[in-house]
């Protein structure tokens, strides 16, 4: 499994930040080719140790050409490109492959 | 589902840290009573936005109450303790509920 792990730093505006993220930029990234599943944290997100993010969301592929293929697709770029008009307090975005332990 | 992601910056020893990571402190966290699934990252993390940490692993709970259960719970401090022996690049640990959308 291949995961794009997406990192929202605390926004100018969290109510507004909400409010985009699940109306406009949900079903953006929904529509990535090979995108096999997408998990969102709900609710606060609490840091043992570290700095808490805002907000995590998890998107899976089968393979890490999967990904880069959904990168480069146009509903890829205009989810990339939707990142501008919300995550105002900045983002962290990591690829990598897991496998269960 | 609950989340408790790990994310670990790069060590100062990589190969030891890996060594020790999957000999030792994988088989400890697997104990974690109510642990549903452990995730772990697979070869090199890419950064496209953010820095990139060493190694991600991510533990699966049925509730919040469970994670919170398995924290407290003798393997679950040997887990937290085992970190101190290994993560010397430093480590963060977010705890969250997260649903799929």
């Amino acid at each position: 499994m291949t995961q794009l792990l997406v990192l929202y730093n605390t926004p100018t505006d969290p109510a507004a930040f909400q409010r985009y993220y699940f109306e406009t930029h949900t079903p953006l990234a929904k529509k990535i080719p090979g995108l096999r599943s997408l998990t969102i944290s709900d609710g606060p997100i609490q840091a043992l140790a570290g700095e808490a993010p805002f907000l995590i969301a998890s998107l899976a592929f089968d393979s890490m050409e999967d990904l880069q293929a959904a990168l480069a697709s146009p509903e890829g770029k205009a989810s990339a490109d939707d990142l501008a008009n919300f995550a105002s307090g900045g983002v962290t975005l990591l690829m990598y492959n897991s496998n269960i332990a």
